[in-house]
This record gives structure tokens, C-alpha cells and sequence, in this order.
């Protein structure tokens, strides 16, 4: 028999695992972003974001229910390519000034990926007639992109702060 | 003696090579990809970003120049990640009329990281006061912005026809 080809369907279910390895695999990344950051509001920031993204998976099981799956990951490359870099810079930068300019830099990636994949996935379950998974992965797509926002507000604070420290040596 | 603290200096460098060498492995990519398209406008839409793109790499080298360094890239792991899946949807979708979505979808993630990175890039140099490099960063984030825009606008088009294909059978 041969075997059918992959439809749209597939596809779909294919990417929401590649974003729920991808969600799991930033769950444990943050708390060690948290850890590293210099500031306050920067730690404030990664913690807020935990929280959110356990609600993010959350969502993302209830979207696997509607299309009848069951909640599985599958190795998404990219972001552990993503988080790979933020480790390099962790590690790199420890104890630099620069460091949380680098941080925010490295959560901005992954924000990034992720609103990337969510969109694409927004726009897969409309065609798809998924309108209560399209109503949850725009939730998300909303709450990635508030929070790339405020990452570049903070962004904006730490590199002002770190430019005038440099320029003040 | 003891090593210098990096600074947003050595951030800025050093991000400007982990984008040079991702637009170098996305020029290698792209060709790959625009083959693989199986609708005209897809295939055309690649070939232009073929030839942005390397204007964009020219532009970096400009930056490098700006800042009195030599054009050098770093391993990107990111992109290297964000690839391989492209690579993946490529292998996976060979035959299926979803193929041209996943091709969407893949270009849709790296574009993501370059605007991630580029913005990124014009914030840190307008911090170090670097006006001429980020005129040149920013003129390649309204390219990505474009083309993300551009991509978004043909992967509508490419669902709708899919799923209207699927429905059909």
C-alpha cells in the first residue's frame, strides 16, 4: 500500500509538537535566565514569563484535545539552537556589565521564534476549521507578542544604563 | 593580569558576527528552498530574497567596517537549528501539497531571528553611537520586516488553496 502524503493536517500537528518540545525545553531555561539576570525588573521579567508560559503549555494541551491527539513533543532544533546561544552568553558575559543587554537579546530570539510558529499555526487552524484552537493559539500569539514588547523596553533601560557606565570609565 | 570585563562593545561585535554567519548559511539555503517550491510565486519570492540577502551580507561588512573590524563569522547555532527544520519540512513534505506551507513556515522562522538580531543590532548601535552602522542594521530590518510581510501574505494565499484542495477530496 502506498503511503498517503502528508496533508495541511499533518503539518499542523507536526509544528504544535515541535512548539510544545519548544515551550517545555524554555520552561526550564527561564528560571536559569531569572537566576543570571543582574537587575531586578529583568528577573521580574523572566519570572513573569514563566508563569505565563506554563499557561502557554496548558494551551497548548487543550489544542492537541480539539484535533483528538494526544499532547507529544518532538525535538525542535531551532530552539535549542536558540537556547544554546543563550548559554554561550551566560557564560560568556558573567559578571560583565553587558550581560543582561545579552539576555534580553537571547529572550528576544525565542520570543521571536515563538510568535513566528504560533502565527503560522493561528493561520493553519483557520484553514483547517479549528476555530476553538485557532481562539487558543491566538491567546498565546497575543501574550509572545506583550512580551517581546516589554523586553525591548527593558532592553532600551539596560543598554542606555551600560552605555553611559562605559562612557563614564 | 587580569582579563577585562566584555562589554556592549564586545556584545555588539559579537552578535555581528553570529549574523553574518547566518546570512551566509541562509544564502546557501535559499536555493534549496527555491527549488523545492512547488507554486511559481513562492520560487520567485525566494529568488528575490536570494539576491536582498546578499546585499544584506554586503551591508554587514560595511558595519564591520564602521567599527574598524574585520568581516568574520561565528557559528550560529540558532540558524543552524531553524535551518535543519527547514531542512526536515523539505525531506518529510517531498510530494505533498502541504509542502509549500511548511516551506512558508520555514522562512517565516528565519526571517523572525534576523529581526530579532537586526533589532536587536540598531539598538545596541545607537547606544556606542555607531550612527552609520545602524543606519545600514536598520535599513536591513525594514527588509525582513518586508519580506516576513511578503511571506505571510503568499502563505494565505498557499493554506487556502491546501485545505480548499483537502476539502475537495
Amino acid at each position: 500500500m502506498a503511503k498517503e502524503p502528508k496533508q495541511l493536517a499533518d503539518l499542523f500537528h507536526d509544528t504544535l509538537k515541535d512548539i510544545y518540545f519548544a515551550e517545555k525545553k524554555i520552561l526550564t531555561a527561564l528560571p536559569k535566565m531569572a537566576k543570571a539576570a543582574q537587575s531586578e525588573e529583568l528577573r521580574a521579567a523572566f519570572q513573569k514569563h514563566q508563569a505565563e508560559t506554563e499557561g502557554q503549555v496548558e494551551r497548548l494541551e487543550q489544542v492537541f484535545e480539539e484535533i483528538g491527539e494526544k499532547p507529544q513533543g518532538k525535538t525542535c532544533d531551532a530552539i535549542m539552537g536558540i537556547l544554546d546561544e543563550g548559554k554561550e552568553i551566560m557564560d560568556e558575559y558573567k559578571g560583565s556589565p553587558a550581560l543582561d543587554a545579552g539576555l534580553l537579546a537571547a529572550a528576544q530570539a525565542v520570543e521571536h521564534y515563538e510568535i513566528s510558529r504560533y502565527g503560522t499555526l493561528c493561520a493553519w487552524a483557520e484553514a483547517l476549521g479549528h476555530a476553538k484552537a485557532k481562539t487558543l493559539l491566538g491567546e498565546t500569539l497575543d501574550e509572545e507578542e506583550a512580551t517581546d514588547e516589554a523586553l525591548s523596553e527593558l532592553a532600551e533601560s539596560a543598554i542606555n544604563q551600560q552605555a553611559q557606565a562605559e562612557a563614564a570609565e
